[in-house]
């Protein structure tokens, strides 16, 4: 198959044929190492944590420039912030690799062997799931902890990041493929789409062979590549989080969840975007939700029976109970009880991470078992679903559907299984 | 919402208005089920059996005319196979949804708690998909089957089996949802489409709030509903299954698996559609495996390379190589070596079930490591890919794909997980 720099022609290769030729690498790259057992992936991991610490200066040279280029091209605040790179935060991202090289090996595990009455023998392993292809915003530092969580799990990987994180993007790739080459493994494994704007994103939705498309960013990218993709994809990341303040609650604790889901980092998917009161300490808890939230800036959408509480409150629209805010905005509903607020989620919640506050056992596990969401929190903040602080070692995306991975995706979420069985000849049917 | 019966116009309901009425019952009976802890499953797939044995004789005339209407309508006889049922089959389904009520629970198992530094506790534990839609050709048995997998697993159905099988599905869901009701459960669990035509298989892959849609039939019903479904969807069954056999091969044993893999049961996924041949032992093989084939009737499809040592095949296009034949058809190739087969198999396999014969330890298990398929035997049949055979009771398809189930699909593959976390008002951040 043609590749770029063989064409004929001086017109720049189609995005098409850039992103297959970079697949077809890949995917040789994959079937030898496949050959190899997936060999050296953990010495992969330490060296590649290794370099990418050797090099954050030239990582934060290209992130000061990515920044500049934002900041001329008059990004949005808040959208600067996810491009920025620290010296600390680098340090993370390598401390990161050596996490998940650390994890238990997710390959090669069996469920236990299964013999049938003929004798034949079944075992179900896991596997890599091949080559995975990976359509991201802003963020470099998912750059490096999607590379990591692949090469743990045995799989090669296609990168799309987000413009403005080019250059910085570029440089942790530099890292990484480093640190491959330095374990012995072929740095084809690992591949960088840095070239073009959007018409990248289209080509890599319409690529047929890879084994699965993982959208990780905004709510109408991932809608966008879940209705245009060709390949299996798994949708991550759109949470509209509630707590739900039950009537026996303890209100100092809930003021203290609502303030660190909510305040903690405004900006992620597991921030809470609704409060929902029982009413019947609505008049209590109100007041001084408003209040610590205040000290805070966070303004308060409230319904009409919340309103009565709030003094600085704005009306709520059913737009506000059903959007992501993803800032310092707060919806606040109040419900008649526990049925009341399983209702409300259940027409706005996006499955992602909801949270009671009660100390009423059966409320906690009526409310536990009637929320249909990957994660469901008693006495505790929505802040929690991540992948480092389920030690994961780091995320690919967290998934909010419900086939094959729920919830902070780590490197069991890129495997799947090969039955493998041992006969002696036996038919089944003669 | 509207409901068929509530419609003021003489007109019938549109299919999507019909669908979408059995999707809210289902999904308002799952709810209720739900806050039970989908009680009384074991006893109600106990009811089912009992009522499908006891309602033999009227399965058996429904299917009878069925397969009268299929006659007239000028049906294949493989198709009208498909439709037909006897007394045997019918306990054989029933002795099924039995196999299913003694497996172990699927539901509510962990992984293991996890404690955080913090004191927060995590666990993920198995929970149903929700409501799931079934869209199937003419086989009624797999009304029965799915219907079993899904009460098991805590699941509702919407199923949409063929035209040709109408009658026998009817009276199989009426016993069927006799059962449910004899073991108090909603029988809107359970809901059949029993009107209309290829529109209503347009109306199920249009159905938002589905959790998953599997298809399970013909290569074409397939592709059509996984490239038009809004909802998640499984893809299933289509298996051009290859039998490789290795220079090392036992000759005699590789002779007895084809027959096996292509005779057995020719119209079903998991029979071999290609012979592949190791150039060293054609000479010998190629002869013997004609002659045993020839007494059931095979026509062998060869390359140019088999055809010197077969005296009554025909040459093989490309095509017979890609095609799945469900027929008393068998392509053969000659191979240079192991890595010959892997090159075409990963050319043409779907993912589904591969064999090696052979008595040699490394090329067993390099055809294990480098073929990528949901199964793979080392002298044994490809028959055995099988929900049955696999102890899973029954299956409700057989996976082809990588995520979330892979291979025969029984009532794990039915299910996801839910993480419970428990706190004491511990913040992430603040």
């Amino acid at each position: 198959m043609a590749t770029p720099d063989l064409k004929p022609s001086d017109a720049p290769p189609s995005p098409a044929i850039v992103l297959q030729s970079m697949l077809e690498r890949a995917r040789t790259a994959h079937r030898q190492w496949t050959r190899d057992q997936w060999a050296h992936r953990e010495t992969a991991l330490w060296a590649m944590a290794e370099a990418v610490r050797r090099h954050t200066d030239a990582i934060l040279a290209a992130n000061a420039e990515d920044l500049r280029q934002s900041r001329e091209a008059g990004l949005p605040v808040p959208l600067q912030n996810r491009v920025g790179l620290t010296k600390a935060s680098v340090d993370r991202l390598a401390a990161g690799l050596e996490d998940i090289a650390r994890l238990p090996d997710p390959l090669g595990r069996g469920r236990g062997m299964k013999t049938l009455a003929n004798g034949l023998r079944l075992e179900s392993v896991t596997v890599p799931l091949g080559v995975i292809g990976l359509v991201y915003e802003s963020r470099p530092g998912v750059t490096v902890d999607a590379a990591g969580l692949a090469v743990k799990s045995g799989n090669a990987l296609l990168l799309r990041g987000g413009k403005e994180a080019r250059g910085s993007n570029q440089a942790l790739f530099a890292a990484l493929t480093e640190g491959l080459s330095a374990a012995g493994l072929p740095t084809d494994l690992l591949q960088l789409v840095t070239t073009g704007g959007r018409e990248y994103v289209q080509a890599m939705v319409s690529l047929r062979g890879l084994d699965l498309l993982i959208p990780r960013g905004g709510n109408s990218l991932i809608r966008w590549v879940q209705e245009h993709a060709v390949v299996p994809v798994i949708e991550t990341g759109v949470g509209n989080c509630h707590v739900y303040v039950d009537r026996a609650a303890d209100l100092d604790m809930a003021v203290h969840i609502v303030l660190d889901a909510k305040v903690g980092n405004p900006a992620v998917c597991n921030a809470a975007e609704t409060v929902l009161v029982h009413e019947a300490v609505a008049p209590a808890f109100l007041p001084r939700l408003e209040k610590a939230l205040a000290a805070h800036g966070v303004t308060l959408h409230a319904d009409a029976k919340a309103l009565a509480w709030l003094e600085h409150a704005v009306p709520a629209t059913d737009d506000d109970f059903a959007r992501e805010y993803l800032s310092l905005d707060l919806a606040v509903g109040v419900v008649p009880d526990l049925d009341g607020a399983l209702a409300h989620i259940a027409a706005y919640g996006t499955g992602h991470s909801e949270a009671i506050v009660t100390d009423d056992y059966r409320a906690g596990t009526a409310f536990q078992a009637g929320v249909d969401a990957a994660v469901v929190y008693w006495n505790a903040s929505t802040r929690f679903t991540d992948g480092g602080q389920f030690g994961l070692g780091a995320e690919v995306g967290i998934s909010t559907q419900k086939l094959h991975a729920r919830g902070p995706m780590g490197v069991e979420a890129l495997t799947t299984v090969k039955t493998l069985a041992w006969g002696s000849g036996q038919p089944r049917d003669l």
